[in-house]
Formats: C-alpha cells, structure tokens, sequence
C-alpha cells in the first residue's frame, strides 16, 4: 500500500532530508523516517521526498511517499510514527495514496517561508533557531525587487554549485514580504519580517539565494532595478550577495493535482 | 556599580537557575552569566535572580542584580553580555541600577504563563519545548475554578517540599486562562490553552502544582468546588493532581516599585 506523509520539523541537528548511505552516516529526515518505517513494516522501506532539504531548513508541509506492507497497513501510521519518531520530527497526516503517486513528480507548486531579524543585538532565544539575524532591513526596497521575480524567468544565478539540474528555469507565482506582528512578551522591536514565495519548482538554495538578494536591497547594496541585469549573467558569481543561512528557511506547503 | 539584567532564556539543557557549587557543575542559567560576567569584569561576579526557576523551565523576562567594577561600567553590557552567551541565554536590557536595589527583596509581583496543548498526538515539533501535551480540555471548567485561587491564601497545598519558608500565604492578583489563536501553517487542532498568573510571590512549583490543578478541572477528575476543601488541607499529598511538566512553564515578568 502506498502511504502519502504529511511532514514537520526542525531542521536543526540534522544533515538534511536526504539519507547518506556510508559508514556512521549523520542523522537525517529521510534516515529516521526510514528507521521508523522499517521497524513498523518489518522490512526496509524506502521514502520519496518532495525534494531535498538542506542542512538547517525547516518544514511545516514536507509530503513525502512510501510503500508499506498489505498485510502491515491496518495501523494509525500517524500515531505509530509519532510515537518512534524524535519530537523534533512529526507527522501530521499519513494517509492511503493511489499507487502511482509521487511526492516528487506529482508536486505542482511548493511554497517557503524566510524570515528576517532586524535587531542584530538580540533574537528572542524561542525564535533564533528560525530566522536569519541580519540587521536593520528597508521594507520598501525589498518590495521594490519582488516583481522582478515573479513569471517564468532562468533563475541559474540564484542557484548554487553541486547539482546539474536539465533547466534552470522556474515560474515564481507569488512573493510577498510580511511585516509581523510584534512578539509577544517582548520590549518592542523592529518587526519580523516573512518572505513567502510560491513556485512550480525551486532550483538549489534558490530561495536562500532570493532572500540573500532581497536583504542586500533593504540594506541598499544592490538596486532592485538592477536585478534583471544580475539574473541575465545566469551566473550565481554574478550576483554580489549572500546565501542566506538555513535556519530563516522553511518548506511551508507542497501543492498537487485537486 | 550595580547593574539590572533584564533576561530571557530557554529553560531545556539548563538545570534550572541556581548555579550548583561542586565538582563538574551542571549548566545553569546563573553559572553562564556569571561566567560571561567574569570575563568582562576581570573578577568573579555574584548574580542575585529575582528567584530561581527550576530546569528546564523558560523565562521571557527574568530580572538579576550584580555589582561590577567601576573602572570597567563604561560598556555596552549588554552587547558584550550577549556576544558571550549561549544564544539560550539573551540579555534584554541591562542598566546602572541604585546601589540599593535589589532583584529579589524589592520584587513586588511576578507573572508566569502555563501553555496547555490539547491534541495528543501531534504537536508542532516549534512548539513542543514551550507545552504541556496533556490532551481535550474542558476550558470553561478550567475558567471556573481559577475564582478559588485569588485572592490572598494559604497555598502550602500547591507547595512541591524541598524549601522551607516562614510563610505560605501568597496574594494571587490575577489569574485568566486565554484560548490562543491557531498555530499558522498547520491543520486544524484545539486551539493552545494559556494560564497567566500574577501574585506578590510564589511557592516552590506553586504554578506548576496550579498548572496540574487546572488541568486535572478540565478533565473531569476535580470539581472546581472542590478547590477550596483541598486547599483547606494545607498539604500537597492531599490534592490529587500532578505537578506539570516544566516546559509549559516561563517566567513573563517581575514588577518593581515605579
């Protein structure tokens, strides 16, 4: 039976989704999941992704495939999981797919969360693990570059070295820029600020790379009006920012058919 | 010169406030500023905390007083505070104080938040440090017998032993229960419960033992008429319900003349 799993966790203290197949191999998303699978089914069972994630990044909606055993499948494999799985790892739904679905091949739009801190001396110690401390941003210049993203564009220089990837073109469908409300409990701040960015497909560190380009233009190193020419080099050398760190990231949602 | 600490922290991989003198000391929030203190100072440094919370217990706005050398006050404690810590550990405001001033002794009142979380099977894996996983609650239950806690009392029967103090009368001057609003990117789930008390002191795990008291209403197995008769007891033993976990627990304020 195939199982289609909703997915949540912390992307600290693990190398990851990807499983790493070598002697005293780190721990990762996929290698616990498995772990636990394979003690439930009673056999090795192999989990599909709806993509990588990095080292750091965090997800609230990771969807992921898996086949379980027939004669195995009359189990909450929700609460089965949950109850071997780390806290840091949790799965919200687990549910009986059609036996050709992909968690992978079948995602039509998958959407990230980044979030930035504008108060380099203190972070909130409940929130550090989630957001990237960068310092006072300028909110307008930031929504200034965002159109500049949107559509069907060659993103090769927002993505990083190590994977040769068929097409470096993507269709980013939506990206805002939210203010939040302040934290709670807390003297007050500069707010939070949320990037959140809708697309068919997202190349390697991409929105890491986006959220890099966006800090540079709200602490006015780059022009939002010089983005096109940047993305026209398709080269990452090209674009004088940063990555931005993992832990700002989060998979918030991966959308299929119906 | 006497400074003021304004301080929060992450109670997990802490026990708790009170630095243990011995051989091999476990971590403590005041062991970490002392020592943090010792290095900026160039000499050891005493911290007084308002009181002492246990491990693993949180704080969004502990206060501590401490005396530093003169020759050494013209600095930015709290950048250099902060840029020694853990990022656990955070300084919010640390400022010249009188002389006289005293965290502890001129505390004139203190306010904890309990969190209660409803849904047993899931929690989300960012909130799961900061609740109590204590499955359905009956809220208006739980709204009843918070009348029978204010006010000035005798609460040794929410006294966990290990202190002996001269007096167990507190004056509790609030006390609500807030239904928060639903955890953005996650399904629908009972919503996350808050208790908010405030009282010129409080008792060792008082709110802890009141956290437990609450819930024990909200699941049917205490009438809160009942409340006043356990309390009558003056005896821990004598109320049937649980000390609650330390991590829905956090220390949200401590209030001092003007």
């Amino acid at each position: 039976m195939r199982l289609k799993l909703l997915l949540a966790y912390l992307g600290a203290g693990y190398s990851g989704w990807q499983i790493q197949e070598k002697p005293s191999p780190p721990p990762t998303i996929q290698g616990e999941l498995e772990a636990a699978l394979r003690v439930l089914a009673g056999t090795p069972v192999r989990v599909h992704g709806s993509g990588r994630t990095d080292a750091g990044v965090h997800a609230h909606g990771q969807v992921a495939h898996c086949d379980v055993p027939d004669d195995k499948a009359k189990q909450s494999w929700r609460r089965s999981l949950n109850a071997l799985l780390p806290p840091a790892i949790r799965v919200l739904a687990a549910e009986p797919a059609p036996p050709d679905f992909h968690a992978r091949k079948d995602a039509l739009r998958k959407t990230y969360a980044y979030q930035f801190w504008q108060e380099r001396n203190f972070v909130p110690p409940q929130l550090a693990p989630f957001v990237w401390n960068c310092g006072p941003l300028d909110v307008q210049a930031m929504r200034a570059a965002l159109p500049y993203l949107l559509g069907e564009q060659d993103f090769a220089g927002l993505q990083n070295a190590g994977t040769d990837m068929e097409s470096t073109t993507r269709h980013i469908s939506t990206a805002a820029l939210d203010i939040l409300p302040p934290c709670e409990f807390y003297p007050p701040h500069a707010p939070l600020l949320r990037l959140t960015v809708t697309a068919n497909g997202f190349l390697k560190q991409m929105v890491r790379n986006m959220a890099g380009l966006l800090a540079a233009c709200g602490q006015g190193k780059i022009h939002p009006e010089s983005i096109p020419a940047l993305l026209a080099a398709r080269d990452r050398r090209a674009v004088p920012s940063v990555t931005a760190p993992a832990g700002g990231l989060a998979l918030v949602r991966v959308e299929y058919p119906q």
